[in-house]
């Protein structure tokens, strides 16, 4: 343990995979995410294949800059998996087969992957730098590690990302939190319905003036976070160094603010709904079912949520949701009047308390319509009322169908705010 | 141009967020995809912080184990945007002011963002490193640039992963095709419903003897892709090398193969649709839309999705699909008999050719029902008959809903295959 010092850390991921760009590098984001709030400054990730070579000399620059180096990847049981070997050379560590782990690793075989046999080189697996800390993997069979040498830590994670995540939360936080003994808080305020600009054109006065707590934002899918971090003795300290920026930044902002420390504004949205003991129907067209998807991504979305039409086509618009034909070929199936009869009709024929309809041109090809892409309109019915409101989002399918799934949940936490 | 150098990039992605964990490095996968296409070795991915030092001593550590530096971020109008200053002091480049880039920012501001006014700061963007290679932005406003020094080649790219992605493609891929006569050709095979250790054990001997073109296997979130590569004088010959392969990997895997060349397992069952001129409707519970979401990501979607009904609650899967309340109680809302009327529901309510019905429980938490969390039924309705399959899938609700959606596209495909 060492009070007072702020450690540095470098991830390197290690696999091929990464470099051709079959997929991103989802390790790094998490596991930074997860140092930041530990007060660990992240300066470097490192990708490097499945090579021993480039990856001795990547490890090689890390520990020159780094006083904890964590690894992604080569963990598994083929042949191309060389994290283990390649680090314990590195830091002149032999590695020895470790009994417990490889009775874990066969009992893995026969409770999960009953089909499966277990191989010779799944028991590769069981061998560890000698006086290690192995890390348990609950998702998978590759155990993780971590030693210190020289000074330097070393940790050793998987690199499926599931498997990944939960090592890492579980097994390495506890690890590095015996590293520090000073207190990092952070509170994240989170932001739709600004921009990035916008935001910091707000605060700058502020952020300027700040060096503990620090107050940084970051744009996110169309919305904008602000992590305020404070570092102290302890967490009461920390706390009493955050409360009066958070209440200035919620003063200038306003109710851009969707929440503090939440997970989602769909989350907010069911938390709301909840709350209130109202239930949700939709009626999406352009967004073709991504805000409900998104609201059903959260684990007991479905106390609140009684579901939803996806009303592409107008018959469909008509059939089910009870939308006048006629008011369609009036108005147009993108318009105001639409995405009224569509959020009516859904709560009426799902039963729901309130309900949104999406109508718009998500683009970029269009013969239906003179409307240009990215016009969309959305209503909203509560026990209340009904509104619409419309919105320009640009040509970009993906932005307009995202934007649209947002503005639709803000409408909502706004009228049950 | 040189004939027979095989190159080597490096990517330096450049911004604080990266390090901190707030967003995954999507633009490195997209820029390594584009040069492993181009036969174009990446040895390394780094991603460092805005901070001038360290971007320098990353930038010297890369040239020299890398031909190509790309750089992505730090070219924004703010203080701490500083990548074109630091690559240029690293290479001994001035930069200059160019007029034409001046007047272009000018015209983005005044056609895209007309509520914005422009700043002194915007007017640094049309800062670029004497001699350079303009790359125009058609999403944004700042510009990136090439250039060439002491046989190294350094291309600079914005951040914002849409404005990244259209600068590479349009403006870095040709500018890297005249750095090399060779011709490198992929194909890329997509294969569902077959894990990717299986896919390697039944290629095994096939990849081992293989040296050009070469063959490698790519998990990706529930699906396997196979990458073949190979690289000659000519396209003529490079297809010859491959074509063979091609056929014997179509051999050994069968069915399991959904497409060569394809965009997407959607893509695949909407081009299917299309060509035979059927409709398709979704009744969806446990995946809340995601199927629905995946099918409209696509543009043109709507000629021959109908739409669907999120059924989350027993009363809607009752009310809007007409599934008997009696069998819901009977069988249970997780059930093949309920999946099955889920889908002759929809085809008859939104009057769809072929229907698809999922129900199941995505977990984690069920207070629902006795059956286990990851198990889905699966109905299909085409015009000639009606089938329902049931899929275990695990406990863990994000991967149970993704492999859903998944094998209901497979489901359809199949059928219409």
């Amino acid at each position: 343990m060492n009070e007072n010092k702020i450690y540095t850390a470098e991830i390197i991921a290690v696999g091929t995979e990464l470099l051709l760009g079959n997929t991103a590098n989802t390790d790094a984001m998490y596991i930074s995410q997860g140092l930041s709030e530990l007060g660990i400054n992240v300066y470097f990730h490192t990708v490097v294949g499945d090579n021993p070579v480039r990856l001795k000399s990547a490890v090689q620059i890390a520990r020159e800059r780094a006083d904890i180096i964590i690894t992604t990847g080569g963990l598994g049981p083929t042949y191309d998996d060389l994290t283990k070997q390649t680090l314990a050379e590195c830091f002149g560590k032999k590695l020895i087969f470790f009994e417990d782990e490889a009775e874990r690793i066969k009992n893995y075989f026969t409770k999960h992957l009953h089909s499966r046999s277990i191989t010779e080189n799944n028991m590769q697996q069981a061998m560890l730098p000698e006086g290690c800390t192995v890390f348990r993997n609950e998702r998978g069979t590759a155990p993780g590690c971590a030693f210190e040498s020289d000074g330097k830590h070393v940790i050793m994670l998987p690199g499926p990302p599931r498997e990944c995540g939960s090592m890492f939360k579980n097994e390495s936080i506890p690890y590095l939190k015996k590293l520090s003994a000073c207190e990092i808080l952070s509170h994240n305020i989170h932001i739709f319905g600004m921009g990035e600009s916008a935001v910091e054109d707000k605060l700058r006065g502020l952020m300027v003036s700040l060096s503990n707590p620090t107050l940084a934002p970051y744009a996110k899918e169309g919305e904008v976070n602000l992590r305020l971090t404070a570092m102290a003795e302890n967490s009461e300290q920390a706390e009493s160094l955050m409360s009066p920026v958070l209440a200035e930044v919620c003063r200038i902002l306003g109710d851009v603010i969707y929440g503090v420390d939440v997970d989602s504004l769909e989350g907010v949205v069911l938390d709301l709904l909840k709350s209130k003991g109202l239930t949700l129907a939709t009626a999406e067209s352009c967004t073709g079912g991504l805000l409900s998807k998104r609201l059903t991504d959260i684990p007991g979305a479905s106390s609140v949520f009684s579901g939803g039409v996806i009303a592409y086509s107008n018959d469909v618009k008509t059939a089910i949701l009870g939308v006048d034909a006629d008011l369609i070929r009036e108005k147009g199936a993108v318009s105001a009047e639409v995405a009224i009869a569509m959020a009516e009709g859904a709560a009426n024929r799902l039963n729901a308390d309130i309900a949104v309809g999406i109508t718009g041109i998500a683009g970029p090809a269009t013969n239906l319509s003179q409307k240009e892409p990215g016009i969309v309109f959305i209503a909203l019915k509560t026990p209340e009322k009904t509104e619409c409101r419309s919105f320009h989002l640009g040509l970009d399918r993906y932005r307009t169908r995202i934007m649209s799934a947002g503005y639709a949940l803000d409408m909502i936490r706004r009228a049950l705010s």
